[in-house]
């Protein structure tokens, strides 16, 4: 039985992963420069809080609710640019206009801001002084790290002051005996993975993006990415932070104790608030050991229902060493192998309808190999599993997570295609897949895969190109189901701009009431990161 | 080399472990009723918010400021006693002298309110027309689950009205594939446990009072306990709640997704608020598989640097598989085995400065003796072990953990004893004890225990009888030292009544201030739990 498996020993210390839905570094972008307002009519409103002037779908997909500038802020003169100058010195005021270009673009180029300018601070107290000022001013800002958001987030809608803590990048403390690393927030992810690596740690949370984002970026947005099937949330590893709120004020909240109940726990209403409370400066994290032994397992099966039965065998079986559990289907593979320079299915034998990757990483190679070997073979005989193959080299490893990786280039290349990042129980996860083929028949190519493990599913749906009734036919349709079944309509990106009017599809109205209260009660004048998060309403004060 | 230790392969499938600082179960208490304010003047203040009348210390440890009713809290009147009776039934309007005393009083009989009514509703929606009324006629209430609470913070100060939502307890869903479950938030850890064993699950949290304490009252507190160094805080492992706000309005938070980044995470707040924000009246948590295979070592080391070390090759070479890392001093093994019956020491040797339990979980049995056996017999090696066992059955490891439960018992038994429970830098924290040792000299006996895995130290200094002296020795100065190293003056127990005015000792005045102003934009009033957590001041409206 076991000849089945193409198995050898292997080891994978250092696989450079790729799986989050985008590469690793932005380059720079020369668009010319048009107002977001003027972008963002073609909308599709479903909140009630703005008018559909003209229903149409953009070229990516999601639509965006027409917005007018508050006509509360002000607009920025010299005076603020000089008092800038006297805090932060001259080279940190930036008015360049490439510079400025490019930190006014996402890195989709699909948002836009006419941004004037830009701040780097170096230190805790520069970001206070210029909140202070800007709150007083009414200066609306925008805080950006890395500019790898997803959803409009980390861009201006109009001329908002872009204030980027990059320049923050210091570590400055590791405990080895905890794991504890505090930081300032513009140290970037792979920057601090480098330097964990020397200590013999690792980060919990590891993204495609890691090479440009910044961890005051991760932790704003809640980023999510590989390993939170093992080591959980930011709202579990994020130990300790430092804000800076609208008015200035600096919240030390920095602990680095696992333990400490006295009083709210504020640090969490920062965690994934997108820069719209605060402005994280500081961070303090709880980093996992570096564990010497890692597998990976390419597998097949025949049908939604044994990889489900699968995960719940490999959380059972292979239990504590369990770090990732992918899946796509064999329409995301079709369009891999169709698409993708190189790229060959694993299991050369027909296709199958659905694949598997399987991660373990633990402490011993020899007992981990034996585990999962043993792992394989009864999920074969029990049928779980068709086919499969586990990595015997950090190449095929590699070449494995290409595949899973190359969904999303695969999909580029195909022609048109809608992206949605959704959360779903597991077991209702496809059903929402098959519903979308039956509801656009031939029209068009339905593809899911994921994060199995964390039940967050990638519904792309691909066609040769844009079309009004495609999109008719997928929203609202997608955001109801993903409300009736009570999974959320970002799993993992965040709301943005891109998603803020939808909210209401995975809150409720009293807790997004609340929301806007504790917007009000941080940021009464509304300046950080407007327009985003939350419905424009709720968190633009005229 | 091996058979220095007696160890032979042992299983222990169901060790029922009583690590917690109380009793399981609480009796009925039948002491004659005073109020809270004339109990407390013996207070110790340094905030500068209550004014010290007199400084004297209680036979229970810590201190409170002088509190006094709040003047704009109504009085209960028969039209109150109508509608209550009117919306849940005759017989859920409790007026019962017994059962109020009872309920009244604390497990520690240290905080005793006098309230004449208690509540029991059945449903949210009765949860949530009480809190409607209370908060429109301005009666004050206090939340109680089990009553289990170490801080005064379950109990009524003066006449509050006692909400206990322990009819609330049903289990509504389990999902075995994701292993969330959601039940209501009365239920019963211990009653949660046994279900989630036919299932093949554990609960993330365990606590000695899990045959009292309800998940309600878990998630309230951010209860810590013995899971914590494996699977995490609940701020990991809660996926969602449903609360009711003062003003009776319902939050339905109640997601059972890992993954979610729509708006602010607002079920943070109520995770370890106290009863202080709103009511939780439903909880859905991520459950992890029970894995097969426990092992548990009892290890003497010669001192603390050395269960330093331990640790950290304990988390690097069992890794995965670590489920708890405790330790003791020679001063607590010395009270154990002089006053607790039945106690010996598994290492019959002479006496060691250190003894370290350390607990493993794993999905093998096989591997992961072998692997605690290896880890130890390296550890002896390298000298950071003098001596130790591996437990051959669940009556050995019964009579280990015995040890460690048993220190707080034979405090209580050995005379006076000021009790502090501090989240400390591991590095630091045996730091203190021998600190005090100094300070304290012959007058008392200073002892160090706790959960070294999570840095949470349990201080106990143990004295024949109460004195002025010794305490004015120990406070202010342990806060101030916790203070000084950022330390955590609550680790798992929260502040409740007894350290709602020591919160600036753990955070900062900035941080504090927007806890009070959340208080107020949430519960206006100050109707919920008044007098708790927050210094009197930023809490009480009048």
């Amino acid at each position: 039985m076991m000849e089945k498996w193409r198995i050898t020993q292997r080891l994978l210390r250092h696989s450079s992963k790729l799986l989050f839905d985008r590469p690793l570094n932005r380059s720079a972008s020369h668009i010319s420069a048009f107002r977001f307002a003027s972008v963002h009519r073609e909308t599709f409103v479903e909140t009630g809080l703005g008018s559909a002037s003209s229903i149409k779908y953009r070229r990516f997909g999601s639509a965006a609710t027409e917005i007018q500038r508050n006509t509360s802020f002000s607009t920025l003169n010299v005076d603020d640019i000089s008092y800038f100058k006297e805090i932060l010195g001259e080279k940190n005021v930036i008015q360049d206009k490439d510079v400025l270009l490019n930190a006014n673009t996402d890195w989709m180029r699909k948002y836009k801001g006419s941004s004037k300018l830009l701040l780097q601070p170096k230190t805790t107290n520069e970001v206070s002084q210029i909140l202070k000022y800007c709150n007083s001013r009414r200066l609306a800002v925008v805080p950006q790290g890395g500019n790898t958001g997803l959803v409009g987030g980390s861009v201006p809608v109009f001329d908002e002051v872009i204030i980027n803590v990059g320049s923050m990048n210091n570590i400055m403390a590791f405990d080895k005996v905890s794991g504890t690393l505090v930081c300032e927030a513009g140290c970037i992810l792979e920057n601090l993975v480098s330097f964990l690596d020397d200590q013999g740690f690792i980060m919990p949370l590891d993204l495609g993006a890691k090479g440009s984002c910044q961890i005051g970026g991760n932790v704003s947005t809640n980023a999510g990415g590989l390993r939170l099937v093992r080591y959980g949330s930011l709202h579990g590893s994020v130990l300790g932070l430092e804000v800076v709120l609208a008015n200035g004020d600096v919240l030390d909240m920095l602990g680095t104790l696992r333990k400490d109940n006295t009083g709210y726990d504020l640090k969490h209403l920062f965690i994934g608030s997108e820069g719209s409370l605060g402005i994280v400066t500081k961070v303090s994290i709880l980093t996992p050991l570096k564990l010497s032994s890692v597998n990976l397992a390419f597998l097949a099966c025949k049908d939604y229902f044994s990889c489900q039965k699968l995960l719940l065998e490999a959380k059972s079986k292979l239990g504590e060493i369990l770090s990732a559990f992918e899946f796509l289907d064999n329409q995301a593979m079709d369009l891999v192998l169709n698409h993708l320079e190189g790229a060959r299915n694993p299991l050369h034998s027909s296709m199958h309808n659905f694949y598997v990757l399987i991660e373990t990483t633990g402490s011993n190679e020899s007992y981990d190999r034996e585990k999962i070997e043993a792992f394989l073979l009864r999920s074969m005989e029990d049928g779980l599993i068709s086919d499969g193959v586990l990595a015997q080299d950090i190449n095929q490893a590699s070449s494995f997570w290409r595949i899973r990786e190359g969904v999303p280039e695969a999909l580029m290349k195909a022609g048109a295609v809608y992206k949605y990042d959704l959360s779903l129980p597991v077991e209702k996860m496809y059903d929402l897949v098959e519903e979308m083929r039956l509801r656009l028949g031939q029209t068009a190519k339905v593809i899911g895969y994921g994060h199995l493990g964390d039940g967050n599913l990638h519904l792309n749906i691909s066609a040769p190109q844009y079309n009004d009734a495609i999109f008719a036919q997928i929203e609202p349709y997608v955001y109801e189901w993903t409300s009736k079944h009570r999974g959320s309509i970002s799993a993992e990106h965040g709301l943005g701009l891109m998603k803020a009017n939808k909210i209401f599809y995975s809150k409720s109205p009293e807790s997004v009431q609340v929301m806007g209260s504790i917007k009000k009660l941080l940021d009464p004048n509304g300046i950080l990161n407007p327009y985003k998060v939350l419905p424009y309403l709720l968190s633009s004060y005229h």
